[in-house]
C-alpha cells in the first residue's frame, strides 16, 4: 500500500480527552474516531488491526474443533424473559421497540439465543458434543464509557458456548477453552495470565478471567511471578485429548494467579514463597464459564440419553473481547513515541521510508521493494508523500509497524538500505534484497 | 469437516412460512433460523457462505484500490439532522434512546457518518480522491420483512463511498464501482445487470442497479437479449485507467436494461430490435449512485482546490447487498433437490459421502481423501454418520455442494470411487487420487 493512496489521518496533537496511552495512541495513529460516547468508527489502521485479531481468533477456534456461525445484533426480549434475565440485566441492556410495538434490545451477550438456537435442533446425545462460537458487535449501555475502545459501548467480541452430555464432557470443553485462548493471546504477542475469577451475572462455579498485565489495568492482580513465564510455546495440542488439555491447564493455573475479587491473603502468603509474590494490575481480554445448567434448565433445552432419559444439557460460555484486545496490545506495546506492534498483529508488516521522494533512483528502490515485498505474499507500507524525512520517521514510529527499510541517495551509492526495528530501535545496513530476505524470514517464522 | 462434527440442521418438512426457493432452501439447509421478523441467525453452513461473499467483496474492493474501515451500527441523531434525513427517513428508521436519552438510531446506511469522517480529516485537494467502504450490519424496519434474507430488518451490506475533487474524478469513482461490481458478482458465478434506475432518497442523477434475472425477482425489468451474454471474463483491468474503465462500462450499459422504474416503451422498442426485447423479473443486488455534493454541501466536507478555492466535495455511494446476494445466489442455482452453488461461493468445495460407515477399508478410504483434499488447501465435508446413503445423498442434494465423491465396498474392490457433478447430475468412476487431482484442478482453475 502507498500511503499517498491509503486513508491514514494521524494527529499532531495529543487528544484531550484521553486518559491512557492506548487510547491516545489509537486516536493519533488514525485508528479511531468517537462517534458518540463508547461508540467508535474503525479507521482503515484500526480496521485492519480489528480483522487480524478476529483472523487468529477464528483460527484458533476452529482449530479446537469449535463452529462457527453468526447471531444477529437485535433479539426480541421475550428470549431474554424466559431466562429470567430481562428484568434482572439493567440499564446496560439498551432495550427499545420496532415499529409494530414489539420490545427489543441490542445483545449485550447471546446465552439466550444460542440455547434457544440448540433447542430449536437438537435432542440426542448424538448430536453431543458441540461447540458454536461467533465473533459479533455488541452493546452494553455503559454509564460512563471510558478509556476508547476498552470501556465502550458498541463492542466486537468473540462469545462461545459448549453443549455437553455430562459435566466432564463440559469440563473438557472448558479446558479446551482455555487452552485454545492461551493459543490466540500468544500469537498476538500477548502474556495473558488465567485467573480464578467471580462469575457475575453470567453465573456458574468455574470461571477464569484472562489479564494482560498493564500498569493502567482496571482489576489489582496478585500472583506468582513465575506465572507470567509459561508459556504454551510450539507445543502439539491434540484438542480431542483430554489428559493432555487438562494437563496444560493444570500447569497455567496451578501457581497463584487472582484479581482483587478473588484474591485471598491467607492463600497467596502460604502458596507463594516471598520472592515470588507480585501484586500489579491486569486487564481482563477473555473469560470463560462453566455454568452446567443454569440456561438449559430455564429454557427446556434437554437431550435424551443413551438410556433414554431427558437431561438439561450442560453449558458454558466463553469470551474474548477482540476490540478490547487493541487497547490491552497497545498498553503492554509502546513507549513515548508511538506503538510497537508485535508481528502476530501488525496492520502493515513493514513500513519504507522514502528519503528523498522524486528521486528516481530511490523512488526505483522503493518500488521495487515494495514489488519484492508484495509478490512475497507480505503487506508493506510505502510512504511516498513529498514530506520530511524526519515527518516520515515520526508517522512510522507512531503506527508502529515493527520494521521500517529506509531508502535513500547516500545509500543507495553504496548499494545498501536500512532496516530498523520498532522495538529495539537498532538499525543495520544491508542491500535491498537482504532487507526483503529478512523480512519475509521473520513473518515465515511466525 | 467432519459432518459428525458440525452443526447442520437439515429440515426434513418444507418450512411453510416460506414462499420463495431460496427462503425455503435455507431454511431446509440449515443456513439460517429466524429470530424475529425479518431477522435471522446465520448458522455454521450459511455463515460459511456469508463469509465467503464477504471475502470476494473485499477483494474486488481493494483491487479497485478502495479502502476498507467499519463504522459502528449505532448512530447518533445528530448527524442526520444536518443532512435533514432524520424527519425525512421515515419509519423505516430504527430510533430509540440510550440510558443517557440521547437520541440515536440503527444505521440504514451511512453517507453522514461517512461525510463526518471526511470533513474531520480531510481539508485540501491533495488527499483525494478516496474512496472509503465497510461491510456491516444494518437495520431497515421494514413493515413486512419476507422472503427470508431477501428482504430482511437487519442485513449485511457493503457500503462504499467515494470523495473527488471533481465531476469527472467522481464520475471515474463510479465507473470504477461499475467493473469492480461486475467482476464481483462474476466471482460468485452470477449475471448481474448494471440497469439504468431512480435515485431514490440517497438522491443524484446517474445510477445504475445491478439485477440479477430471476423468476421470483421483485422487479419488472426490460432488456436487451445481447446485455446477459456480456462478460468481463478474465480481462486485466488496471482502475486506474479511466479509458479502460469507462469504455467497459460503455460495453455494458449501451444496449438497453431497465428496470420499471425507468422503463420507456418507445426507446425499448426504437432501439432494440423485437427478437432481442425481453421482459422478465430481477432481483437487486447492488446499486451506484453519483450525487456529487448533495452531502457535502449539506454538511461542510469542502477542500481547497489548487488555486486556493474552497468548494464541496464530489461524492458518490455504491452498495453491495451480501446477504441478499445468498438469496438471489440459490433463486439463480437450485433445482426441486435443493441448492446447486457455483463453486466461487459454495460452502465446501466438495461432499464426500461414506457409502458404508463402519466398513474398515471404506472408513480408511474415505479419511485418506479427505486428508488428501485438506492438504491441498481445500475444505471438504465428509458425510461420515452412520445413516442411509439415501439420506447422505440426499443431504449433499439439499446443501448443494457443486462436487460429491462417493466411496463405497463395491468401488473399493475395482480401485475406483465416484465423481458428481451436482449440476449436471453427471457421475464418473475414477480412482480416489484422480478425484481429488480433478477437485483441485478445478478449484485451482477459479
Amino acid at each position: 500500500m502507498r500511503l499517498s493512496r491509503y486513508f491514514l489521518p494521524v494527529l499532531k496533537e495529543n487528544p484531550s480527552e484521553a486518559q491512557i496511552a492506548s487510547h491516545r495512541l489509537m486516536l493519533r495513529a488514525g485508528m479511531i474516531k468517537q462517534e458518540s460516547a463508547g461508540i467508535y468508527a474503525w479507521l482503515p489502521l484500526g480496521y485492519k488491526v480489528l480483522r487480524r485479531l478476529a483472523q487468529i481468533v477464528h483460527e484458533e477456534q476452529e482449530r479446537a474443533g469449535h463452529i462457527p456461525l453468526l447471531m444477529p445484533t437485535l433479539q426480541s426480549a421475550d428470549l431474554w424473559r424466559e431466562s429470567g434475565r430481562y428484568d434482572a440485566y439493567g440499564p446496560e441492556m439498551l432495550r427499545f421497540k420496532d415499529r409494530h410495538d414489539r420490545e427489543m434490545l441490542y445483545g449485550p451477550t447471546n446465552e439466550e439465543m444460542i440455547t434457544d438456537i440448540f433447542r430449536t435442533y437438537v435432542s440426542s446425545y448424538k448430536d453431543l458434543p458441540v461447540t458454536l462460537y461467533q465473533i459479533q458487535w455488541k452493546f452494553r449501555d455503559e454509564i460512563r464509557p471510558r478509556f476508547g475502545v476498552m470501556r465502550g459501548r458498541e463492542f466486537y467480541m468473540k462469545d462461545g458456548y459448549n453443549f455437553d452430555l455430562t459435566r466432564e464432557d463440559a469440563l473438557h470443553a472448558y479446558n479446551r477453552h482455555m487452552v485454545s485462548y492461551l493459543r490466540t493471546y500468544e500469537r498476538m504477542g500477548l502474556t495473558a495470565i488465567p485467573m480464578r475469577a467471580d462469575s457475575g451475572p453470567i453465573g456458574g462455579d468455574n470461571t477464569h478471567e484472562f489479564l494482560v498485565l498493564a500498569q493502567t489495568g482496571e482489576s489489582e492482580v496478585f500472583y506468582d511471578a513465575r506465572v507470567p513465564e509459561l508459556k504454551l510455546g510450539e507445543r502439539a495440542v491434540d484438542y480431542d485429548d483430554r489428559e493432555q488439555v487438562a494437563g496444560i491447564c493444570k500447569e497455567f493455573t496451578t501457581l497463584y494467579a487472582r484479581t482483587d475479587e478473588t484474591h485471598d491473603v491467607k492463600v497467596f502468603e502460604d502458596q507463594v514463597p516471598e520472592e515470588h509474590r507480585r501484586v500489579g494490575r491486569g486487564i481482563e481480554v477473555g473469560q470463560i464459564f462453566y455454568f452446567g445448567t443454569k440456561y438449559s434448565e430455564a429454557m427446556g433445552a434437554v437431550v435424551t440419553t443413551p438410556d433414554g432419559r431427558k437431561v438439561p444439557v450442560e453449558m458454558g460460555s466463553h469470551g474474548i473481547g477482540v476490540s478490547r484486545l487493541i487497547g490491552a496490545l497497545i498498553e503492554a506495546n509502546h513507549d513515548e513515541k508511538g506503538i510497537i506492534w508485535p508481528e502476530g498483529v501488525t496492520p502493515f508488516h513493514v513500513g519504507i521510508v522514502n528519503l528523498k521522494q522524486g528521486d528516481s533512483a530511490t523512488d526505483a528502490a522503493c518500488d521495487s521493494i515494495h514489488a519484492a515485498l508484495v509478490a512475497a505474499g507480505l503487506d508493506p507500507l510505502y510512504d511516498d508523500r513529498d514530506e520530511r524525512a524526519g515527518s516520515k520517521f515520526a508517522t512510522m514510529d507512531l503506527i508502529g509497524l515493527p520494521w521500517r527499510i529506509t531508502v535513500g541517495p547516500r545509500g543507495l551509492a553504496n548499494n545498501v538500505v536500512e532496516l530498523t526495528s520498532r522495538r529495539t530501535g537498532k538499525s543495520e545496513e544491508m542491500s535491498a534484497a537482504a532487507a526483503v530476505a529478512r523480512i519475509k524470514e521473520i513473518y515465515a517464522a511466525l
